[in-house]
């Protein structure tokens, strides 16, 4: 029997970088926090503590700031792409790089130049993998918290000796998306795709069929949505989705002779229902390492 | 010598209520927060256990659930009021009542009767005080948080020892601004003040004078905000304003042969600066127990 | 009517300072966060933007770090006297000086000189206020987390209209205390008090006398817990005292054919009691700005 | 090309379960929090809606608060397993389960029978998942949180065009150490293993390890730990940290002609170091589903 290093990777993680960029007098701003790691051949510094292949945590975050202003950051795909492809390629021993990127909301101040207010907490994501001349993209959207006030029923599951819910066919149902797509079609050369605008149809497709479905249980709400992404977006490979149902119970009133006709709730913070699921192509490509490391199931 | 009971309050902090109101197929939501807190002849309880006089946290919890389905609740102003007002009337050893109320942002999802998106994590507040049949409202807004690109200079500021600080013209400015306005003309029949207008009102001048201020000084930002606010509204007495410095750095890129012209800039955490103050009318009404114990300063 | 400055101070918060000190190759640490804040002649950087009075807060934290080095740190309450009566000597602007200090709990790992485990979230605390050669000494404790698991009982509350609480003769009663104390004495000469000491010693009290009160209500705890501090601690004028009352409720197994005898619990978040109330002596030193900008009641 | 559903689990998450156990007068309290999840032939609800195999989440929910009082809860593994072959043998659709616990710490009061301080943040954690008679329990530590104050390099690190970090052989090294170990020889029957001494063991030679290993970078100390509890651990199989490299930075005194001997620290925020990496043997038991949906890498 011997002891062995099994899979690692290192990184800075949470750099926190805005830039302002200016046309004339109005300025535009991107907020994000970048995260990288880095693997490759790296049992030196695990078993010796021989740092010569390690670059930096440190200089992980300076090349960020420097990439910052090398070129524009652009959509964050590219900026995680332009990363992750430059420390692969400049270091001899890092054989993989990954990316992670959140965007944070910010809305112009009516009629102002350079004023700005936070919007949600809702971020855009992305998570970016590269091995050598691959690369994989899965992007995605998080903290993005949707309400229906009815429209939801749960009913017809099995009743066990512990089961004591009662079926409901009215019911609030309430979510916080954490939904990420793998495009398919990456590959070296990025295949053209408009980051920007496959996440903006998306986030529509989520929010519109989160909307529009009439829900028998948040399990069908989230295929719903994964569905009505794969079907509109070509270059989707697959979708996951984790999504809380966040519990907003009815309160009973009526020891004070008052009747609760899905009025008041009670908005509940643990435990939660949890529901996670993947809808994909049954002819997508394949995941390769895009998932590597990611919140998966 | 003796040892003896001071002031004191006890209540239930943080009840979630939803409420969901119907016209026709359009639903409309309200997502709060409510907190309530009674004084008055306490000391039995403390001296001895005795809770003769103690009106249940949990009889409070179900008053607030209770309230919002016997009336409507409508503005957060006027449901703090009607709670706070009934403890102190119907509960002769409860003198004083503190009703805190944070109302959650959510947006409709477009074009649906009943689905909704929440929106910034800004919340709209208030703290009502009833003491007798007097009573007054301290409203606000808190985690508003906004940044201006450039417009902001900071120099002129004393040198000792200690100081390394390089002057600026232009810097990042971004604070989270908490701001409580206190009303005036409230007295025992709330004086017909339209609690929704001065709140999109108060909000929307402070975005405006952020926006609009060329700002030398977080300081001359903030009394701004007050004066704007206090010029247009004759409903508000007093306004008081803590505001975070969020410091936003402009890395140094030069080690990299790169010139940063306030285009790339690190987003600190911790430590931050805190400027706290407030700006009244100098014939402002009595402030009598409006503060009590809110932060203050 | 004329708009005018009210109350205002400003500074820099959550300065995260460690510190270690070397005797021989053994090493203590001491991990603080520290806030300063500062009064006084600020009407100008408000009212035009101009700096000349306005201490940089980058220099009060340059300020923290520099005091940390020039003589040890030493007390808590010894550091932050020194900060704020340094910024109250130097500047001639400023007349008061606030500074408030968490300290965060760490032990030596067994038998190593220079290894540390983290302790428990609970913080040692002070908040000491200089004005002119005055000063005010406010310590205590806060996230120091108690639960008793008997021993509590809970009845004898009014019934109106709303009450459906049962009334009960055992509970789990667990709170998050935060106290905090005044000494008095401090005067300009700090009047030889040993903060340790009577930290070490509050807090042993705070937590014999929650074990050992039989309680009827968190009320009769909380000021058990000052008298008895009270009682023993001469250097202390007077214990405020906030905690809240996280709600441990026995599950209801009985539609399972199980019967709950206090065994089992659903330790709930929110909403939660809040129970807060000062004890004091009736010959207390008069309390002046102790307690000016703290949380109070 | 078809559009199909992938992997997919739900369940509840978060229950907070605590629970008295009582031998006379003395008691003895467990603090848990449960997160359940589930997994088998669950495509009717996500495509129809059909909950016909949707065991409720909560009734999920009563079953963790019923078990706990059928049997003694026991250690957190064995509470895990038991929870997860209900759920997998009792529903016939159901073919996988995974059972989070954390148990949160309490020491006693001295002296006291049953009053209990929280302990530190620290969490001991179990990871159990269950397929038919097949079962994997991955346990752990999270949230341990550690500091040296010496003895500690870091240098040798290649140099490119963005590294500014300067070498330095004496560095303050604190990290939160989350641990993750795999447990061989389970399989169906448990093989005897004593969960909480080897707990108790893994988490003093974690301990023991960051102590003593003179480190020239975090990854050597990350696998040192793994290497000294697998020597010692027959019963592990494998060990998974995650330690993010929580920076104290020295703080530059020489504007103040002051010298810093590694004496006062900064402790940032963000960005911090995150290393993370696996040991195991190389005749490992096979991993299975162990690993499935938890954090790797």
């Amino acid at each position: 029997m011997a002891i062995v290093l099994g899979p690692n990777q290192y990184g800075k993680a949470e750099n926190r970088l805005v830039t302002v960029t200016r046309d004339g007098s109005v300025h535009t701003i991107k907020d994000l926090t970048v995260s990288t790691s880095l693997r490759g051949d790296l049992a030196d510094t695990h078993l010796t503590g021989d740092n010569s292949k390690v670059l930096a945590t440190d200089t992980q975050k300076n090349t960020v700031y420097a990439f910052a202003k090398e070129s524009p950051v652009g959509e964050i795909e590219d900026f995680a792409l332009r990363l992750g492809r430059h420390f692969v390629s400049s270091q001899e021993a890092i054989t993989g790089a990954r990316v992670l990127i959140d965007q944070h909301a910010w809305e112009r101040i009516d009629g102002h130049d350079h004023s700005f207010v936070q919007g949600s907490n809702e971020k855009r994501t992305t998570a970016v993998t590269v091995e050598g001349d691959r690369a994989w993209v899965v992007s995605g959207v998080r903290d993005l918290v949707v309400l229906k006030s009815t429209g939801s029923e749960f009913h017809g599951f099995p009743r066990d000796r512990y089961t004591t819910l009662k079926e409901t066919d009215d019911r609030i149902l309430a979510t916080s998306v954490t939904a990420r797509w793998r495009y398919q079609g990456v590959g070296g050369a990025d295949g053209g795709i408009d980051w920007a605008e496959t996440f903006a149809e998306v986030r529509r497709l989520v929010l519109a069929t989160f909307a529009a479905t009439h829900s028998l249980s948040l399990q069908q709400t989230l295929y719903a949505m994964g569905e009505a992404v794969l079907r509109d977006r070509p270059e989707v490979a697959e979708v996951r989705l984790s999504m809380p149902n966040k519990h907003h119970f009815a309160v009973d009133l009526s020891p004070f002779g008052l009747e609760n006709d899905n009025e008041v709730f009670y908005a509940a913070d643990r435990p939660y229902g949890l529901i996670e699921g993947s809808v994909l192509r049954d002819d997508a490509e394949d995941a390769g390492s895009a998932w590597h490391t990611l919140p998966a199931f």
